[in-house]
């Protein structure tokens, strides 16, 4: 069971073979090759399966390792990937092929895209998210704005992923009213909009926060993943909780040339680490993704994986009513919409949305 | 309390002041100044505090945030740094200036220089560390290995960071074989080196191998502290451990004009988490930091800072034992010398870590 790992090289072929190489024996053994009993080196260190020039001055070599070495722990696979040759330069992670059995042991998302269809009780439309913002505002404040959305049937109404523990609107206070609020507008419309509170925090308060979601009758949450370690997903996906995953922090791999791929940093491995949904910054918004780098997202978040559920792809951004058609015949139906900002700026924001969810179910039921 | 950052960004004087703009509300408030209450702006988006131009294109800003929308979580402090820009270009964390109350609240190493030098039992000089591998041994080969290092008198002998829950020498196996084999050395030395596990793993496995690891009479463990989450180090060094963190993926943050300068993210961040020691991959090894970034690793470390108390820095590679004169001399002595494959490509690498000590201990008493 070989994990095979496509890595962007600097260098002709001949430098990249020898890029490889080193790669090979630095991301396992990490000893050079004369310091490695031949036994281990064969059995232990990766394997350079191919290399082939890209153009450019860049080469593309494809190394394999045995999948064990990984544990089925998150941690060690992103070691194993990127780790120390991170510290290195021009070395991008630009693909991953997965055996099988390393799927099934990492084993991704509790509910994905079937399951958060049913909490959110959508069956083949799109779903509309928008965000509770901006710091700074009271727990009541922030509960009003949560009470607006799920009367205007936004499906998911998540929290700022910068809302924490502050002072301003305390987590505990702030899940309670913002739950409370989302209930009662839910009982009036008869509708079913999830509040998603972030709960990200160092792993034990993170757990707590957690519990505390699920007890108040929360049904997901948000995690901002890599500040708060890819490792901590499953634990909280399987509690029951739909884990909608941020991208902050994540920008730092996204170089031309050096890095993760963002198709495999939070198409394949937020989705492996166990997110239902996963936001990325939509082309045309305030960042920087190309659209190819957007339907590359998608394609990897809902692609067959072996027994992995498909995710959710939530672009944020660049997307407002009168564009909704078009981002829905670009993206497809299994995707989720994050609308922040565009709402915000309108000086009707609950009617602003309200036009959103009809244009929405218009499309769909066209 | 304000926590103010500088960042260097790409563009002129006037075009890097309008981009410090908007990092100071995409940083906090996350919507543009026209969708912010006005007396929200006032209290919690970030304040520009100066723009100057570096030269060559770049300038840098100084953003003032109020720390209190930290609330002294680790995974919020880089969020609040650099979690939703590491989606834009051109934008580096170069340095930050932490108020007193932060400092305070986050804590910082548990034991620091001091403590880990009563854990070894050294008093003045530098410590010597080497690492455990090739991942591919068995425990009982490791343990072999760290029973060799002990007898020469390495102060501390940690796992090599790839080392988790491999069959090849599972973590209670390795773990509890590696730590009686330096016990065995101690008794027969009269020494105290102290035997380090790599505990990372998702945070309950991560937890359930520290608690196992203190059990069986490990005083200190490695942490790759990025990809099990920053946020994790503190609950470690709370247990009375020693931690020494691992740089593992900090370099997709290393970029010349985007992400967070090495002297910040391992001198100032990773010790605020709860490092009492660093590693980091030091000039003339196989990485690529200059001389002058481990010097700043080394300050940030070691320098004044509140409450806090100073980590060691641990370069690693570049150094052999007749260097270390060298090195010794340069980085002075709060510092931990880590040598792995320059002892390993030795063909008796036990007599080589024991001139390495004994020219310590003689530049020690020089």
């Amino acid at each position: 069971m070989r994990i095979s790992v496509t890595y962007h090289l600097a260098g002709s072929r001949r430098a990249a073979a020898a890029t490889a190489r080193d790669i090979a024996f630095e991301q396992t053994v990490e000893l050079p090759p004369d310091a490695v009993p031949p036994d281990v080196a064969e059995r232990i260190a990766g394997r350079v399966e191919s290399v082939r020039p890209l153009g450019r001055g860049r080469s593309a070599a494809v190394i394999s390792y045995d999948a064990a070495v990984i544990c089925g722990d998150l941690p060690q696979l992103l070691n194993l990937l990127f780790g120390n040759i991170s510290l290195k330069a021009g070395i991008l992670v630009a693909d991953v092929a997965w055996p099988m059995k390393l799927l099934a042991v990492l084993g991704g998302p509790a509910l994905g895209i079937a399951g958060m269809r049913g909490l959110a009780g959508v069956r083949d439309r799109p779903l509309l998210c928008t965000a509770l913002k901006p710091l700074g505002l009271s727990a009541a404040q922030l509960a009003e704005r949560a009470h607006r959305f799920a009367l205007a049937g936004i499906d998911l109404v998540k929290d700022d992923h910068s809302l924490v523990d502050q002072q301003t609107a305390p987590f505990r206070d702030r899940v309670e009213r913002c739950q409370a609020a989302v209930d009662r507008a839910n009982r009036a419309t008869g509708g079913h909009t999830l509040y998603l509170p972030n709960v990200t925090g160092a792993p034990m308060e993170l757990a707590a926060r957690a519990t505390f979601a699920r007890n108040v009758g929360c049904r997901g949450v948000i995690v901002n993943a890599l500040p708060a370690g890819l490792g901590v997903l499953r634990s909280v996906g399987s509690t029951g909780l739909a884990v909608m995953s941020h991208p902050s922090l994540a920008g730092a791999f996204f170089h031309q040339d050096h890095g993760i791929a963002p198709a495999v940093l939070l198409g394949d491995l937020f989705r492996l680490a166990g997110s239902d949904a996963v936001i990325y910054p939509n082309v045309g918004g305030r960042f920087t993704f190309s659209e190819a780098t957007c339907v590359a997202i998608n394609e990897r978040l809902r692609r067959p994986l072996g027994l992995v559920a498909p995710a959710f792809p939530v672009p944020a951004g660049g997307i407002d009513a009168a564009r909704v058609p078009h981002w829905i015949e670009r993206y497809g139906a299994d995707t989720i919409f994050l609308l922040g900002a565009s709402l915000y700026r309108q000086r009707d924001w609950a009617s602003a949305a309200q036009r959103l969810v009809e244009a929405v179910r218009r499309h769909g039921d066209g």
